[in-house]
């Protein structure tokens, strides 16, 4: 299973709106088959899979970061192609929760006389499909939050000069967390100061994420979607309601990299999910830009909490990671 | 030498105005006696060392932090002592920048006719003694500067409210920060607004640290020196003066823990050597009270920068730790 979720992490950011799902055939103890969800979500971790197993498929045990699909789309479900490719165990990491599937495609492994094993590294694969199961459970995709900042927490001296506060190799690592994610998110203000290119950059990419501006005003001229940039999609009003928007047009994972009147504006909604931070060893003041504007809060216990997950040096910089725990 | 290092450090923030130094006497293998600078700063690590080991020190070789002094104070000096003693070889860390030893000590052993090897484990010993070194060099103890915050760099919200954004462990783990410095300092309006006890709780101290109160104004009521709280010390004026009149009174390690405008002030006079960031996972935005007030830099490239040398977690939070590099 953990060769499985490796596989599956391959496809973050390139699935949309499918799930990133892998999936690992052994037979007698070999490896007879790998398979990852493709670009654009199709064909599936399991026909992947099937597909270089060939005869070898029969008899083996198929290890699934997620609950092979029930319904008919535009190819038949997995669950289907499983039995009929003779495996004889499936293990998942979790059921999926999608109406269309939700157990059926278990089901339909018991009846076809399979032997399923269930909840296998749930808590690994419940984290990595993180956005996926936001969008299916709350409706709006799973967001992450990335501050780049001085060790006082600014983004700019009040003079607005921020080139550079963090090091070249950090900013490498946020074209990693690009490549990650469905979308990649900015307020208007930094839109229209920066005219940032919000695109992935010689990281072998297939796809480049979208590009979300949220502003209520016309926007700037951005470079037009073509292979060096993504959609340009432009939306405005509450987080809540922009969320669920950007989940019924079937983003699973949008990365949020300012400006900082967005972001107290996503914090309030309670909209984060992942916190990313790079700190940098130098201290600007609390005249400085801060990363985060006002949010306005009443009392200390109305902060949104979030739980340190990692933390290591890149380059001379220091990233960290915190994720916000829903019930 | 790595064990006489970790001896050495034992003394931290005990030993002032004296340097915190470490030995070790070693003979055909075996460890002979071990010694580290005493509460106060006497005896010295080496007299310490001779003690346990007795006749036994007779053709060892004694392993030291720091050149053996050798000046006549209360005590003769220690490069005699080893000479006294039949050390048949003597390895240390690197030179005394103290003009009263400066290379002498190590004289008066090689005129004894004792092998000396110099500059082993040169770097680690010179961090460690950073205190004491500028001190001699600069004439004013090393600062340490902590700030624990929020994870956007913030000390309290708009309304002031502060109990607690860091975990008890955090701050348990500053109670070990002040049991390694001479001194806690903090400034008129932390002392005023919050009476702190700057004091060490529980740790098995032998010594309290002094209590430095950056302020021109009166002071309040603050607890009288005793067993639980050590001298009280009030100094003002620009932060490279009262760092120096420090220096003078023997300090050689500061913690400064607050508040946002002494830190300011601190850190645009050049006068930070190590920050230390411990940084919880909430939010509280941009309106909240920064932990470092404004420093007007006219440029980015004027801000300070500082190396990263540590980052673990500590319970919840993320523990950070940067040095200043000198040439």
């Amino acid at each position: 299973m953990a060769q499985a979720l490796v596989l599956a992490r391959r496809g973050l950011g390139n699935t949309w709106p499918n799930p990133a799902v892998g999936c690992v055939l052994i037979r007698d103890g070999i490896v007879v088959g790998r398979g990852w969800t493709q670009p654009g979500g199709r064909p599936h971790a399991e026909v992947m899979a099937l597909r270089q197993a060939g005869e070898a498929a029969r008899g083996a045990t198929a290890y699934v970061t997620l609950e092979p699909c029930a319904h008919h789309g535009r190819t038949p479900p997995c669950a289907e192609a499983l039995v009929t490719a003779g495996v004889a165990r499936v293990v998942a990491a979790q059921t999926d929760p999608d109406p269309r599937v939700a157990g059926r495609g278990l089901e339909i492994l018991r009846q076809a006389g399979i032997k399923v094993t269930e909840n296998i590294c749930e808590a690994e694969a419940r984290a990595m499909q993180r956005g996926f199961l936001t969008r299916i459970t709350e409706g709006r995709p799973m967001l992450t939050l990335k501050l780049g900042t001085s060790f006082d927490g600014r983004i700019a001296t009040s003079g607005g000069e921020s080139q550079w506060i963090t090091s070249e190799l950090a900013r490498r690592h946020v074209q990693l967390l690009r490549l990650t994610h469905d979308a990649v998110m900015v307020g208007g203000g930094t839109a229209r100061a920066d005219l940032p290119g919000l695109n992935l950059r010689g990281m072998g990419a297939q796809r480049q994420p979208v590009r979300v501006v949220v502003s209520s005003r016309p926007l700037p001229d951005l470079p037009p979607e073509g292979a060096a940039h993504g959609p340009l999609w432009q939306v405005s009003g509450a987080p809540q309601d922009f969320m669920r928007e950007l989940g019924t047009r079937g983003l699973t994972r949008v990365l949020c990299e300012g400006g900082g009147i967005l972001a107290a504006s996503l914090l309030r909604a309670d909209c984060v999910d992942e916190l990313i931070g790079y700190t940098a060893g130098l201290v600007i003041g609390g005249d400085g830009r801060p990363g985060v504007a006002a949010m306005e809060l009443a009392h200390l216990s109305d902060a949104p909490r979030f739980r340190l997950v990692e933390q290591r040096r890149i380059g001379p910089d220091l990233m960290h990671r915190w994720v916000r725990d829903r019930a």
